[in-house]
């Protein structure tokens, strides 16, 4: 899979592509039955036969029970399609904590090798005070510590209740299920998490993206990414092309977390008119659009060229303009005066190991 | 093209699909280098070849080169793209409004069939006041023209800059183009503006679908859909369908026009580091959701069955609770008085058969 | 406090008003300096003397410091402002959380009443399967828990990181503050954990509101509001006003967090460019609405009218149709056959009632 | 008017203040009547009474018939509301584009002042090729031409068609009202369309200070705002707080127009159920952000200050490197070789002084 529109679709793999979809919907009706299905599904051709029932599991059915004429008694198109995008998700969320876990080791490192390297911090767009390049990749590593520990906090709930949630087919069945397992069909917020917890990793993503760009620009040049990118006009030109693809991700992300809590908050009746099947596609695209940031994000700090000597000569340049906070503590500042950017850097770095251990 | 996250999708063709996106671009290109160029290129390959550079027409130009050596001279990528979009939009609108006319016709037939039919009106989902469906209907007529109204306005620019709209190449190569041609590299009223009247759209086609699925609940029975959707199962039952996932599209389009919004407020430079990467995918799943949206309306009131005798046996049973704002004028209000409700009908049916003959 | 533009917006009280912002900034300053201040400030003063400087911090320390010398040395305007949004928040959220305890209560009471009591299940606006309506008010209940459940996590840190989070300042003074406290000055995942977090409360309450509003028309009739809002033209209807105004607030608060989360994501340098000021007045406007949705949905809940006779007419007239699952799945269905949904009121039920006890 | 929590809000003076809603109210109320009305109206107390019946309406015309017992006769609620924000809708634009003449005619002086002044282009942060600063200016002007343009097509329709649209009471009354003149209780173009095109000045707005901060910044130093605003704890700094505050209006209001939309598309029967009320307050807070950013505009682009000198001396440092673009067209490229650049620079600034003339 590539997206001719999307740029580095392709590094989220296939998840949450159609065969993804299928596999997972076909493991839900396996599970439930309790046993395989030799089905040969054409994820093309189940698409075509959607939209008459309004979702893909109707033209499934009529598939799997030419096989196994048992498949699907007692559930409801809904169980099958929630469990099928909760499964995805979950296998999806799995790898893009491994990025995650990427980006912290590396941002970790960065950090701790930059602890003491002297840069001149920006508020506003403008010069403040002295800091280290290690200090600002602390507020990196926060971002994305932040996210994961998110991320580690969802969970991905099977749906089962039959035709409007009451299990009654099951209970005719005699199949067992417990009665406390929560049904979601119409309170969603399994999904909404999820959506809200994605968010919070290209926000986090395009923290460093943001720093990057503005950072490799030629008259700051205190950062670079690895490898720019061309240009299809002047030859030579290195752009930061992988901070633009997460910066361009950060813009559309916050929308389709909106998307799934506006459908959240039409649930209706038993099952909703609307609010249901407008979830899928901005998941999907929610997912993906995530995987592609987190990974492009976990090239870019790889890759990351830091000059050290452009921050020390920036810094130098500024001179006593960047002292004014500290002079109006004191008559006799230290140009190099940090507070305790060193001693955080070191607390931020020992949280990131922490976060290694603990969340693996 | 189909796509098991959103039925119906095939309903767009081949609008915006990759091939669609590469023709564009090779249309642009040749275009511009006056002559055809019989290259070969595969759309997947070229998706996977986008990222390096950020988009697609780097990699293109490779392939072009080997056939055309001259191709793409005094052209920046973003020409292109931004052409190749404005062309594929055309073309896109221009099917979007044929299936718009349809749906005015049928509506406009509908207004006046029912131009007397009497039923209750309902404000905040309560029984209000006498009215009949041909003057419900002039509701959804006045949607769809408005909406059409704005897709009549729009203009899809080309786009000829070179590599910072100065057009430095072009000059240095003895093309002439008109100075005064706009250059909207950073300025994005062209995609913002199609963005807004395609949001234009569905919200039109929701404003009916809303009613459908009220009206058509067992216990208001006033419409039902042609050919209702099956269950996976309950046998016999017959969802509203298409109104679900006519519904379904309004709830994720605004959202989609907000990121063109907003990548439009984050043009910066003379080519902008991420707000434009941000556009495209976005403005396609836009125009395809439209497209579908639209083309379900289409069928949706095609085949919409109207039971007058719900409608007259609910005002009937309403009684005198529906004549309060009559009585409040008069102590002798009519049952049946309905305003100007049927004269509105007319006035709203000639503007719809006025639109017809006008905007083709 | 109320707003012509959002009708029981007095709800809210004072929580993120002006005054209360004034006060929590002040109760910052004074905590940081270790001493009361004696200043009165004017509220409307001070917002017309924000823009200089682009944050009220800056007029309101010009104020403090005629009275305290000290006041606010070694801190940021974004130290006070974002301390102050956050003791807001926690007193907003605790306000909250009383009002979604009472729904839990309310709901937790009206399930176990209606554990057993027959109506129809309703999916994609039609009839399905026999249901109570205990096991539909698990579905809100499930809901507002969750939301809950979600609050419960929140956390509200103070800020404190001087003129770019270092504390050069701060240590200059020889004040301690461990090193290890975060500083999030350009992550802002506590300020977007907290509006993604609202957003799932008015979810919530909307989830209740919708059914209201669609099982309260007059042709349904299973519920209605305890009293209905007026009409202005028609004496005697009775609007399901509260549900309307719930569900208006979940129609914007999905785009106010995702505004947030657009904030987050724009974070640069050491302190941002315009993603930081524009937090405020959506963060306001969020918890406002969030707060006002919460108590009407008290209201509502406390006030419902079940109208049981109009369920067991809908159910008994649905008659054979609504046996389809079952009959799908055996020859002798019962038209009561409930499936498991008594006993999942009842584990429901359990689970708020343990919500109730540990969340306190 | 004031608000602390969106500092400079002031700058939109009474426009949808509550003050000039009960105003703009009123005004409707004695153009129906025909008669003035001697009522004193506390907007406050108003507000609080609104929430009953969900609008504020149904108060207010309880006071207005103790001074005129015939007021309101024939009108629903929506009908005063709808017309009162198109009112004070359309004296809230006519401010804001004389602001935006502003804009355009010294943005027009600007660029042809500084038609030759040789800079650097940047595309994607990095040097491209040489090009001048009017050119730069004209993309700013393009921007804010096409806002006005969008500003210049929207009509502000009152709204009339009593309790569900028919004008039953109107007719029983025997007030002329011709038939053809809309109704667009459930169809709401007129709101979403003037939501789109605010929000299209606001992404010009942003288009402006997005390159001011950028080349602001000490290491380019191309621009300065003309007085920088302060900081709570560095005197002497000087931030680019007008650019700051307009590009956080942008980040806000495309979600705005979006539950404009939402609310557009979830019009139901004749009058909606939450979709009309969700409409006020978004309305009136993207009305006044816009009002804001484009007043900060006008000082923004006033005080302007351009360093010619920084312009040069960063173009002669690029040196060879921003000449790839010719040099890949002509062995001998010049320069300062410009292409159609200074040519673009006068048709722009003719299309602002045609503007100037026609759009008065």
């Amino acid at each position: 899979m590539a997206d001719l529109f999307w740029p580095g679709d392709e590094r989220a793999g296939s998840h949450f592509s159609a065969e993804d979809f299928v596999g997972a919907m076909l493991a839900v009706e396996e599970a439930w039955l309790g046993a395989g299905i030799d089905a040969l599904v054409d994820a093309e051709q189940l698409a075509l036969d959607a939209e008459a029932g309004g979702n893909p599991v109707i033209p499934l059915v009529r598939l799997l029970r030419e096989q196994a004429p048992d498949a699907h008694r007692g559930l409801t198109s809904q169980d099958v399609v929630d469990s099928a995008l909760m499964r995805m998700s979950a296998s999806a969320v799995a790898t893009l904590r491994r990025d995650l876990r990427r980006v912290v080791t590396r941002l970790a490192a960065l950090a701790a090798e930059h602890r003491d390297t002297p840069m001149v911090a920006r508020t506003l767009t403008q010069h403040a005070v002295p800091t280290t390049f290690g200090f600002r990749v602390t507020a990196w590593l926060t971002a994305v510590l932040d996210a994961d520990d998110d991320l580690a906090r969802l969970t991905f709930p099977d749906q089962l209740g039959g035709a409007a949630g009451t299990r009654a087919a099951t209970v005719e069945l005699g199949v067992e299920v417990p009665a406390g397992v929560p049904r979601w069909h119409t309170t969603r917020a399994p999904v909404t998490r999820l959506g809200d917890a994605l968010v919070g990793c290209t926000d986090a993503c395009a923290r460093i993206a943001n720093d990057v760009v503005t950072m490799s620009r030629p008259e700051i040049g205190e950062l670079s990414e690895g490898t720019g990118g061309g240009s299809s006009t002047m030859p030579g030109k290195a752009n930061p092309v992988l901070s633009v693809l997460v910066r361009r991700a950060a813009l559309t992300t916050p929308q389709l977390a909106a998307t799934l809590h506006l459908a959240a908050a039409h649930q209706v009746d038993d099952r909703a008119d609307g609010g249901w099947h407008a979830e899928w596609a901005p998941l999907r695209d929610l997912v993906r659009r995530t995987l592609v940031a987190a990974s492009q994000t976990v090239e870019l700090v790889a890759g990351l060229q830091v000059h050290v000597d452009r921050m020390a000569a920036t810094l130098a340049a500024a001179g006593d303009s960047v002292l004014a906070e500290q002079r109006s503590m004191s008559d006799d500042p230290s140009p190099t005066y940090l507070g305790d950017a060193t001693a955080y850097v070191d607390a931020v770095v020992a949280r990131a190991h922490h976060h290694l251990e603990e969340k693996r």
